[in-house]
């Protein structure tokens, strides 16, 4: 299992398509993204859900928490039932979320890779993608790699996608 | 757990979604697209994989048997530890598809809902669509079905969504 | 030149996928949508451009009015120049916008095509869309028909998009 | 009127929404992408319209051709009609498919910008994207550019999309 965990418009969804590429072996993409689409519309803006703010803050509420707990325990089922999985994650909680996986994951062997991007890059990239609130890459840049503990970082700053995979990809086979 | 099955251009995602709206509890809804879409690209034109004929035939390989037997244990995990989930899903292999689910839900309460549309319907609306392969509608109507045992049926060309939505709510509220 | 207006979740743009598909010649298919996204993001969610309020209400403003009569011209140039275009609008100024066409137009032949859809079932395929503000449709579906003259009308509650498009072909072929 | 011209993969629609921003007057921003999800289906996959080959190789027949010189008349329409134009290109025919962008904008001031990424590169974004055919940015790199006059370049793999768009920017200001 790699969790990926970095800001919004750091790269981590390209950088998880590169990986699937590199690798060898099939493996599975999903990311929070893929959770999110899976709520109700109803919770996609509101307090017990999750709340997207005009300046780019996102706030979950407890139902949100409900979910997810279950939407990992969920991945990390496929994981133990064979399949490799790639998560792209971000850890709105710092070091308090990559407890929660830690929790959950248990016994499996884990790469955690941090996905840096410093703010001013990730700005820039969220207002070429278009797609998404502004202000939500800078204000994430710094706050989901709080406390958190990384077997390995890739810059997407200063490297291509595809080049921070294969970086991930010598790890491995290192490993 | 609610499994929704018919074939392409159906009205699944559309039910699943008005389900959402109509339920008074949070459900979560994912689907065979967001399992094709965790696959890497390369899976997602190979025999091993997933294949798209251009007549609108779907052929599966053996990657994309294993990968996705821990695919449903995954969404059976999320069940288990605590979530509503309702899964859209294409039957390919009719019952012994279902049979896949049921061994991997063993224990749980599943509502089975068949999805039907008449072949001529659902081809018109994968021409309304515009972002399928021709021909997989017609493809799938009826032999996804083939064996496939129901506590439910909705046909949705005869009925909206959202009143297709309201009779699984009722059936669930009754039961 | 066919225009078809209609209220959000109307069935508009798969009409006009449909008639793509059942008319001979090879038609274009452009639609407010395609206008709005090619508007500066800022201009998204502006008073000066569009504004979509959480009860379902659509506001549009100045800087809007003066791109959109750009853009009208420009679709009216591309039916001068030889193609067939189909339009799909929403005439939230019911008369008036009709007219902001008909004047562009003078000259043209145009099919003037009323897309209905009673409230309470376009309110329905909005909620299995899933990605449209709620109550778009519900506001819009009288709204934009007001004063507004057409050659042909469907109704896209009691018929499926590809009979709808074959009976504004039928017309088109007897006319 | 900008027109960006660079092969796929190579950042257009991402400079091109940068611009937007950047750019102190709205500017409208359509791209060749726009004008291919206007044509019919079925023109999407035949030799009279356009054909993506396994190979990334791109072919346009004789319908499509007729249909783009609508659209370039109508987007030159926009301009002509007092709106500021972005058009993101991909000149499949080199210095022929701006010849054809010349003569239907004659007597209007056009800002040629040509749209630089070494094929590694933008092959390397084509796989991050995962939604491309493989092989269609390296094929395209350089042929695109084969004669073409610019009055500016940017190079999109040795600087950030906001970056370009802030010499585009400069390059008009100075103008």
């Amino acid at each position: 299992m790699i969790i990926l965990n970095g800001g919004s418009s750091s790269g981590k969804s390209g950088l998880a398509r590169c990986l699937q590429a590199v690798l060898p072996e099939p493996w599975l993409s999903f990311g929070v993204d893929t959770f999110v689409d899976g709520l109700p519309a109803a919770l996609r803006a509101s307090e017990a859900g999750i709340e997207f703010a005009a300046d780019g803050g996102v706030a979950v509420g407890a139902v949100f928490r409900e979910l997810e707990a279950a939407w990992i325990a969920g991945l990390v089922a496929m994981v133990r039932a064979g399949a490799r999985v790639i998560v792209d994650e971000v850890f709105l909680g710092g070091a308090a979320s990559q407890a929660r996986w830690e929790r959950a994951a248990e016994g499996l062997e884990v790469l955690w890779v941090g996905v840096r991007c410093e703010a001013a890059v990730a700005a820039g990239r969220e207002m070429a993608r278009g797609d998404r609130v502004g202000g939500m890459a800078a204000a994430q840049a710094e706050l989901v790699h709080r406390g958190v503990r990384y077997d390995l970082e890739v810059d997407t700053a200063h490297a291509e996608s595809v080049a921070c995979a294969r970086l991930i990809a010598d790890h491995l086979g290192r490993a």
